[in-house]
């Protein structure tokens, strides 16, 4: 009898996402529920074990069809041993051995990383970075992630907890980032500090996707919001870009959304402040993979560790 | 008849220093020039030439003596073409097939590389990070120079023009740098500016050895300034800390003489701003090698790509 499935998880500070995939990641279902109503970590937890039997049950399996369950995370993880180190956008976290914890709940092989990590593989593999050497991946939503791929391999660096672009500081002084850093690119273009910002300008509540909306019709002061945005996001790329002299660079998650006005800008600050050699060589794409990439990345680990 | 001697050469924005090396990379004989004599390339290119077989002649040696000569150079090349992409220090470059041209007219092997990635091969093979595998090098000098050791090997970018944390951002905002960028590392931290930031605090030209020892007797002035450029340096490595995961950083070049007050500064900045998984895995480093790494680094390369 054949396991023909994987399950993969994609949790944020916001979602807590849940997809069924075939050997050939294609999404043969999916579940989303909302992370922030699990307070405590033992409730999360179990929200995780309940969906995944739930979505086992929907799509009319039995747990012996599932190889595995991958889990992209919001934050740093000792992916080797499958721990937790903590999470910036979810209190509650610190050094939690999950995979052992959910190996033993669900009677599952269970295989963990950062979400950025797993994003990055996913278009590294299947999406947008296919085929170059050296990249380096974001993704923009509660949480600003990063990840690293060098000769062809992601890059997690001694303690496996590389690759957090979000927390490169854009200034020597600046506001205290939900990691304990100060200045990081985090806390100035994170969704919360976007909607504030926004907030500030339209002095009414108004969400990113109206933000993004309102720029692509001509809204001088939405379209102000994401080249200042795209500014800072350009600001700490062109260090990377010295740093690190990738081919391409990978930008995904939610804020990607906002399109050509916030890349637009992305590529133009990092012509403007690159050294030029490195500015000349890089590409800058939108992730092709979107929203899936997490739940992707999760599942080509599972598959990559255990399929023959 | 073997040849047993290495020529290994430390090319920086005011020092031109040659060294005549043994195959277990002891210097047997050494030449001083200064780079700002030289103001065309041609000239420098002449005296470069000029010293080798001076430094040849001196030691009652022939060139058949010689195994090859190694370069470190201060700004991006492309190592494995021999081309100088330009010098941010030295006008006048851009370009340069600059290993053709000295093995021509020399008639022996040449090499080349960033003179960065040469201290942090040969710290890396003979030095402070000997037995370290995710490495972090930075030379502080007339320019602030960087090198990259992942899993055990130099980390070289597309086009070999990685390292470069001198040009990373300390500010989204900033005074511009010779790179083109603006408040860059290098902008806060090159001797020049910290030059010309002493004689504002002392009202007189001030040397920077004078400074350091200023600041070792107790002068609160001469502290301050160095905090003042400890703390920069420690932002930057900050980010480098959280996207690397580096397990050591090994800092050198003249600035790191000023010695524990600095050091002390970087090392409170990072365990301040850094994330604390990767602030606790991190060793800071004095380079071990002083003045020498260069021109070993640059004998090594030669070793490795010629020696039986």
């Amino acid at each position: 009898m054949l396991k023909k499935y994987i399950i993969g998880i994609d949790l944020g500070g916001t979602n807590l996402k849940v997809a069924l995939l075939d050997f050939k990641y294609k999404i043969r279902g999916r579940k989303n529920l909302n992370t922030r109503e699990f307070t405590r970590k033992e409730e999360l937890i179990s929200a995780i074990v309940d969906s995944i039997h739930a979505i086992i049950a929907d799509n009319k399996l039995a747990k012996k069809d599932i190889l595995g369950l991958g889990l992209g995370l919001p934050g740093p993880v000792d992916s080797r041993n499958g721990i937790v180190h903590f999470f910036p956008n979810i209190p509650g976290w610190k050094n939690v051995g999950l995979k052992k914890n959910l190996s033993r709940k669900l009677g599952l092989p269970v295989f963990l990383d950062n979400d950025a990590n797993l994003m990055t593989l996913a278009e590294y593999r299947l999406g947008a970075a296919k085929g170059f050497n050296n990249v380096v991946c974001l993704t923009l939503g509660t949480g600003v992630g990063g990840g690293i791929v060098i000769n062809g391999k992601i890059y997690r660096g001694h303690a496996n907890a590389g690759g957090e672009i979000g927390h490169m500081p854009v200034n020597a002084d600046g506001p205290r980032c939900n990691c304990g850093g100060y200045a990081c690119l985090e806390s100035y273009i994170g969704n919360n500090r976007i909607l504030k910002e926004a907030r500030g300008i339209f002095k009414r509540n108004i969400t990113l996707e109206e933000a993004s909306e309102l720029a692509r019709t001509g809204n001088k002061k939405a379209q102000g919001l994401w080249i200042k945005m795209g500014r800072y996001l350009g600001v700490t790329l062109s260090g990377i870009v010295n740093l690190l002299n990738p081919e391409c660079i990978v930008i995904g998650g939610g804020l990607a959304k906002a399109g050509r006005i916030l890349f637009d800008e992305v590529r133009k600050t990092i012509k403007k402040r690159a050294m030029s050699v490195q500015a000349e060589g890089v590409k800058i794409f939108e992730a092709a993979l979107g929203n899936d990439a997490g739940f992707i990345g999760a599942a080509i680990v599972v598959k990559q560790n255990l399929a023959q």
